[in-house]
């Protein structure tokens, strides 16, 4: 029942989320699929992103100043490295799911679907009676230097490297997660 | 009984590890205080590296041409991209371990004292009576291309700006490791 209860509160903050747009569109059929059956929510997720962190020293002083979960181009990337005085870094993150799992049996069966469908990096996050915490990752990035104490330290061409094959691996994990969905969909639910 | 044996098993192949010098030299004091705990043993494990990883195009076609565990220099990593007619990436990996536990109950505490360590990407792999799987892992990491199409695209300076933040970020982990064996070690055990 406790399951249930959370379940319906999820259900409602994600409703809520998808209407407002803050749901990575790339990733709304499969989060449908997984709150369809029965054993399992979602809860936080990304689609996978490029994105600019910014370092300014210290412990936990870093800050997003540029995110993209579509694609990246190298004209904006090379505007924020113009605008950095401290330290920027590229980075390309795959997409990462958590879900809730109504036992431990619902929680392995979906880690064994995830890892099929490529999502290497998965595993509980914490396992209680009713409540199974799942992440589910891919192994794909890119986390490099392009800004160090101010001075730019990439070429222009070498961002074009990277934004594109970022751009790449932002594709490739669009296709996790459309063969996660189709792998869940064919099951009992 | 089962995890008993399981465990006597493991420790063997440790010891035989550790004597021809195959275990990281950072990670053996951490590894000793987990295998000396009734709850726990370790199977593979990585003290953090810094490694080169060779490209062939089509999938799975990858290898590693070099890996340093302690630290890199900026003279070896340029000689093997003079060497590579493919492409290959620069990669700084922080620690991983991979720990069995005996019960959920004995996983959640160690995934906690991980995290507490500075563990943040710690979570449990499998689940199942008597061989509940974690995996230990913190987040630091470099990822980028040093040569495209068998050219080399990035400058002596930036592989320098790569080398010496890589193995900085291998010496944070080598403290992350030794918190883990502090904490671990006012514990029960």
């Amino acid at each position: 029942m406790r399951f249930q209860q959370q379940k319906s509160k999820a259900l409602n903050d994600y409703r809520a989320s998808v209407r407002v747009g803050d749901v990575d569109e790339s990733l709304i059929p499969l989060l449908d699929e997984i709150n369809r059956m029965e054993s399992y929510y979602t809860t936080s997720s990304c689609g996978g992103r490029i994105a600019l962190l910014e370092e300014l020293g210290g412990k936990g002083l870093n800050r997003f100043i540029r995110k993209w979960h579509d694609k990246a181009s190298v004209e904006d990337v090379m505007k924020a490295m113009g605008e950095c005085s401290t330290e920027l870094w590229f980075k390309c993150e795959p997409p990462i799911l958590h879900v809730v799992a109504k036992s431990l049996e619902d929680a392995n069966h979906f880690l064994h679907e995830a890892r099929e469908a490529g999502f290497k990096r998965s595993g509980l996050q914490s396992s209680g009676e009713d409540r199974n915490v799942l992440e589910v990752l891919s192994t794909e990035s890119i986390n490099t230097p392009l800004v160090v104490d101010g001075k730019i330290v990439v070429a222009e061409e070498y961002v074009r490297i990277l934004v594109e094959d970022g751009n790449r691996k932002l594709e490739s994990g669009w296709v996790k997660i459309e063969r996660l969905r189709e792998r869940l969909s064919r099951g009992p639910g």
